[in-house]
C-alpha cells in the first residue's frame, strides 16, 4: 500500500476559516509537512497547531530567502524525498498550506515533484483575497466584472499598465513593495478606491485606506482596488 | 438588542469544503436566508442542508432570470426587508452563499441594502476557482504570475483581448457561452492549455481538456487557462 499526499489549504489565518475536510485530515494525520521560511516559524503550522495529533511525525521544509531559485529548489527536493519515503512506506502525508495550495502556494513545488509518482489530493482553502474582502466589507466582483490579481514584486511600469486596464484588482505580497505600489496607485488617481489589509482574520489585522497604511508592510499584506459600480443598482 | 447579519460562504459544492466557522454559524441559526433562481432549488441551501436546524425560519429569495436588472433588484429589496425585520427583532440571520459571498455572490446585493443599518459579518468561503484548480491538479499562479478572472458573458472581442494579455486565466459562468469562449481560445492557439471543469468537488464533476468539453455547459462550469512556467524550475 502506497500512501496519499494531501495538499491541504488551511485558510488565511483564523483557525476556524479552515474547511471541515482540512480539519478532519489534519486531525487524523500520522505525518504532517509544512514549509518554514529562512529558519522562522511556519504560519501554516501555527494555523493548524491545535489540530495536529500529539504523536504525528513533522517534516519542516526550511526554504531559504533568496532571489535566486536554486536554494529553494534544493529545499523542496529534500522535502519531497522525505515525503516520498513516508508515502512509499504506506503512510499518508498531510502537507499544510497557507490559504489555498494552488494559489501562490509552495505546495505546487511538491506537486510538481511528486504527482507523477504518487496519488496527490488537493484540498482547496479560503484565499487571503477572500478574507481581505470579507474583513474590509468590500465586494470583489459582481455580475460581469473582471478581477485581476497582481503580485506586488512586479515592476512599477507593469503594475501601472495592469492596474490601468483592470476593474477590480487585488495586489498580493505587498511587503517591502508598499511604497512603489502606493506611488503607482496615487499616480493613476485611484487612492480613493484603495484599501490596505494586513493579516486579515487574525486578531492583529489592520484594515485602512491605503493613504493611511503604515510605512512598513509585512509580507502577508494586500491592497484591494475595487472600482466596480455600486451593486445596489 | 439588534441581530447580526452573517453572509456565509458555503464553498464550491462538497459539504465538507465549508469552513468550520460557516458550519458553526449555520448549525446555530434561528433564521437562514438564501437565493433561489427562477423558482428552482437553492444550490447554497443544498450544500448546507444537513446543518440547518430543524426549527429554523427560512427566507428564500426568488430571483427571476432576466437580462434586465429591475426584477432581481425588487427580489433583493423584498428579501432585505424580511431580513431586516428579523434583525430588528433581535434575531441573527445567516445568509447562505455559494462559494465566497463577495466573489460574484448575490450576497453583495443584501450587503449594499443592509450594511449601513445593521452589523454585517462576512465569512469568506472556498471559491469555485480554487476547487476547479484542485480537482484538475492544475496550479493557478506561482511566484510573480498574474491571474485574471473573466466572466464568460463578456463579448468575444473583449475576452480575446483580455486572454491574450494575461498569464493564468479563469473564465467563470461558462454556461451557454461555451461555444463563443471555445472559439476565442482556439483562435488564440491556446486550446492545449485549456481545461474545462464542471461542478467541481461534487460527485458528478467533469474535468477534461476544453477540446473534449460537452456541447452544453451548465452555469456552474469554468475554463482554466494556465500558461505559467513549470513550477519545478
Amino acid at each position: 500500500m502506497i500512501g496519499v499526499l494531501y495538499g491541504v489549504g488551511v485558510g488565511p489565518g483564523a483557525a476556524d476559516l479552515m474547511t471541515l475536510r482540512a480539519a478532519r485530515l489534519i486531525g487524523q494525520a500520522a505525518v504532517v509537512a509544512y514549509p518554514t521560511l529562512a529558519g522562522g516559524a511556519s504560519f501554516a503550522r501555527a494555523i493548524a497547531a491545535d489540530l495536529i495529533p500529539a504523536g504525528a511525525v513533522e517534516i519542516a521544509m526550511d526554504v531559504p530567502m533568496s532571489v535566486e531559485r536554486q536554494p529553494a529548489q534544493l529545499a523542496y527536493d529534500a522535502g519531497a524525498a522525505r515525503i516520498a519515503g513516508h508515502l512509499e512506506a504506506g503512510r499518508d502525508v498531510v502537507c499544510l498550506c497557507e490559504g489555498d495550495p494552488f494559489f501562490y502556494g509552495s505546495f505546487m513545488y511538491l506537486h510538481a515533484r511528486l504527482s507523477r509518482r504518487f496519488r496527490v489530493e488537493v484540498v482547496p482553502g479560503v484565499t487571503s483575497i477572500a478574507a481581505c474582502a470579507a474583513v474590509a466589507g468590500r465586494p470583489l466582483v459582481a455580475r460581469n466584472e473582471r478581477l485581476t490579481v497582481l503580485p506586488g514584486p512586479l515592476p512599477a511600469a507593469e503594475l501601472r499598465d495592469r492596474i490601468a486596464g483592470a476593474e477590480s484588482v487585488a495586489i498580493m505580497k505587498v511587503g517591502r513593495h508598499l511604497g512603489k505600489i502606493r506611488a503607482v496607485i496615487a499616480d493613476l488617481g485611484l487612492m480613493d478606491f484603495a484599501l490596505y489589509v494586513e493579516r486579515a482574520s487574525l486578531p492583529e489585522q489592520v484594515v485602512c485606506p491605503l493613504a493611511e497604511a503604515p510605512k512598513a508592510a509585512p509580507y502577508f499584506s494586500m491592497i484591494l482596488l475595487t472600482k466596480g459600480a455600486d451593486p445596489w443598482l
